[in-house]
């Protein structure tokens, strides 16, 4: 077995598994907005029947929203080891839509990149999961070790109902690897495992001073203006430093050894990020170092500000009310659901008199996960990349958050490994989302390899 | 003459009076959004018709948006005096819609009150000034004065045309008493002058810190979040007193006399202000008693915020941009371009590194108005005002700003009064906009009456 079998098994099955990819895209499913549920459930359809033409028994799991595919083929039997991959076929919402400039449920390729909403996160690297299982099919007629599959379809959510089910699930969980097919590189060319994400606790904010909308003039000075409640609390939230100033937020925060931190590639091109991103680089809290801020240390953003008249010309209002979306990403030890209550404590404190504040702790936390680079997953991923990539593999972590990951590590018992072929400037989450045909091929042979791998 | 004719004229014009009202109301003329625009035009060659029907020569004043109706009837001759009366026929914007309990441009009855955009802002109160010029008509046969009428179609834009010509038109304008038909009253039933309203200035700001949205996970403390930026520096703005915290703001703000203050009913009900608006009464400006925070102090509020997702769910983004509007509410010797000026300055001097501002102040500033009580206007009014409601007559102030105001008392050499029959709890510029029958007749009346007075 080599990779060069593998590329050509990739050449064989190229149209059929960009046809599968294309098709995946053009499914609407916005996990977030309760107009898209047909379309989310139907995909969820779609998927379990492209599941099983791999040879695999699949079973829904209910929740209260969207169901999770199971699927496993344990023909490999047990004295090879079973691998449990993870993924999700919902997407985020597309506006503003105003700037996408194509549609963002249609597959548009653009030189060698495609770009649709949900074209890298997750379904282009879900698809080249099943691209790998169609080439270990074609080259081996059988897969190398037992495979069970966990796609889920509320991941951009949160999460909420696999993680309150995954428990229930943990004997068809079982595994002895799990890669979270989600994450990625900090270039193409650059091969990289992922050994953590940060948790996330994410909350709503309304504030509410009248009834209704009150004339400016009429009512300037008479009232407290939600806006500028909204304004005052947020901004007590962090200093000037970035420091988050709630109270307790950074007590279970623990300290990073030297160790740890030599064990991950700390280097950051400063410059490329933000060419990249079109953004200055900036510490969200000073004085650690950029990359130390983002990978090392929780973060309070404020994801959403709305309240008044913001469409074009003016309106004089007081708006009866104002709204803020908030999200803390986290570091391990820290609890989301108490970096939550900490944080509603704290806006609920600074509330002024005259504005009620209702503040909601949003389903489908995550907590943070750290995992060692010195496990088999971690082995067996770095030499597959290093095989496809032509370099040596580095250690990073992931400033993003996949709430499931480190509780369907505990429920299936694996040693867990993040992996993935995303770029910074994919546009995940914003208008024009794009993934590269390059690295959807390069993703297909470096899964392939991987279960080939673990088979030996 | 008496009251008594009058009344019986209104009867018998009441009809062709309302029916005037509601197809008025029909005309979506909103001046803030280009949409509209054809509506707005046509709504102004309707009320051109109208006018022309109550014997009245026209013209119009062309601005870069839209037209400004001039009329004039000046048959009383030389040996009388001359009153020009304004108003506009423009409206706010209706969103947000889904708060309207019945259609914004479909005049609606419930009990004694018309709901529908612009009911009383300020196709109500310019109706019943047309309905006061039929009943004289009626009555008379002729116009006991000579009348100019001054409608314009951008007031709720801040009057940017009609403040580019309104020297040019001296001549035209030129006028003894100057009514401002835009105002309102502390109750239905409590008669009052109103000598003074708030200048204003309007600003956009926007705030930009990436190229595109950025995922919240995959950038969160690597780049400055421009919704951290904006709650960072509109906080900075008051202090927790409310007092304004730009530099030079209250500069040349005039102490108000003892005796001035003794002039305007500086009582409020404070428990029926709460039960109007549903909202706690709160001193925008501590320790000024309400009132006087209102009338008698310059505002800075925030009428609207936006950036990021705000819609159902959640996005995890860092936008790309967030925006604010904010106006300041001045009070007489402030100059609103100073002021504007400041205020930018102000919010560019705290933008963060990472982030670029852009502040545009808006066209349409208006600087404060504070009119003598011992004018003939004045004098009129309140005695107008006094026979149609049975009650002695108040000297009040507005917090609201009408920017055209001191401009075209300085244009027309007229002694200058604010009046009407608004109230608190009419929702001008808020959904549910309405106005009473029972204040149409009496505003009818109230003019009508008004203008028989001057002639004397």
């Amino acid at each position: 077995m080599s990779l060069e079998n593998l590329k050509s098994a990739y050449q064989s099955i190229k149209k059929s598994a960009l046809d599968r990819y294309f098709e995946f895209i053009r499914f609407e499913s916005v996990s977030s907005e309760a107009e898209y549920k047909d379309e989310v459930l139907k995909c969820a359809d779609w998927l379990d029947a492209e599941v099983k033409k791999l040879n695999f028994k699949t079973t829904f799991w209910q929740t209260d929203n969207y169901p999770v595919l199971f699927a496993e083929n344990t023909e490999a039997g047990p004295t090879k080891p079973t691998v449990l991959l993870y993924g999700h076929y919902d997407v985020q919402p597309v506006d503003p839509l105003e700037l996408w400039e194509s549609p963002p449920f249609e597959p548009t390729i653009k030189g060698t990149e495609v770009y649709a909403r949900g074209a890298e996160d997750n379904k282009g690297q879900c698809s080249y999961v099943l691209a790998a299982l169609e080439m270990l099919q074609t080259v081996h007629g059988k897969y190398p070790v037992n495979i069970k599959l966990c796609i889920e379809g509320e991941e951009e959510i949160g999460s909420p109902g696999l993680l309150k089910i995954v428990s229930q699930h943990a004997r068809e969980l079982k595994a002895d690897h799990l890669l979270i097919v989600d994450v990625g590189l900090e270039a193409a060319d650059k091969p990289a495992i992922t050994l953590g994400v940060r948790g996330l606790v994410t909350m709503d904010v309304e504030l509410t001073g009248s009834r209704g909308d009150l004339h400016s003039g009429a009512n300037g000075n008479l009232v407290y203006n939600p806006n500028r409640a909204l304004v005052e609390i947020l901004a007590k939230a962090r200093d000037e430093q970035g420091k988050v100033l709630v109270p307790g937020f950074y007590d279970k925060v623990l300290p990073v050894s030297a160790d740890e931190k030599a064990l991950i590639n700390l280097e950051f091109d400063q410059a490329e990020y933000e060419r990249l991103v079109g953004a200055k680089a900036i510490s969200g809290e000073q004085p650690y170092p950029l990359l130390e801020a983002h990978w090392l240390r929780p973060t309070f953003e404020i994801n959403g500000i709305g309240g008044g008249y913001t469409g074009s010309g003016f309106k004089t209002v007081i708006p009866a009310k104002a709204i803020a979306k908030i999200s803390c990403r986290l570091v391990p030890n820290q609890d989301p659901w108490e970096i939550g209550k900490l944080v509603q404590e704290f806006i609920e404190k600074n509330v002024p008199e005259g504005i009620e504040c209702k503040v909601t702790i949003r389903p489908g936390v995550g907590t943070a996960v750290r995992s060692s680079p010195h496990t088999t997953v971690a082995k067996v991923l770095s030499r597959a990349y290093e095989e496809v990539l032509g370099k040596s593999c580095d250690c990073i972590l992931n400033g993003a958050s996949i709430p499931i990951t480190a509780e369907l590590a505990k429920a299936s018992g694996a040693d867990i490994l993040l992996v993935g072929y995303g770029l910074i400037d994919d546009n995940i989450h914003a208008p024009n989302e794009h993934f590269g045909l390059g690295r959807f091929e390069n993703g297909a042979l470096t899964i392939a390899r991987a279960l080939e791998l673990f088979g030996e």
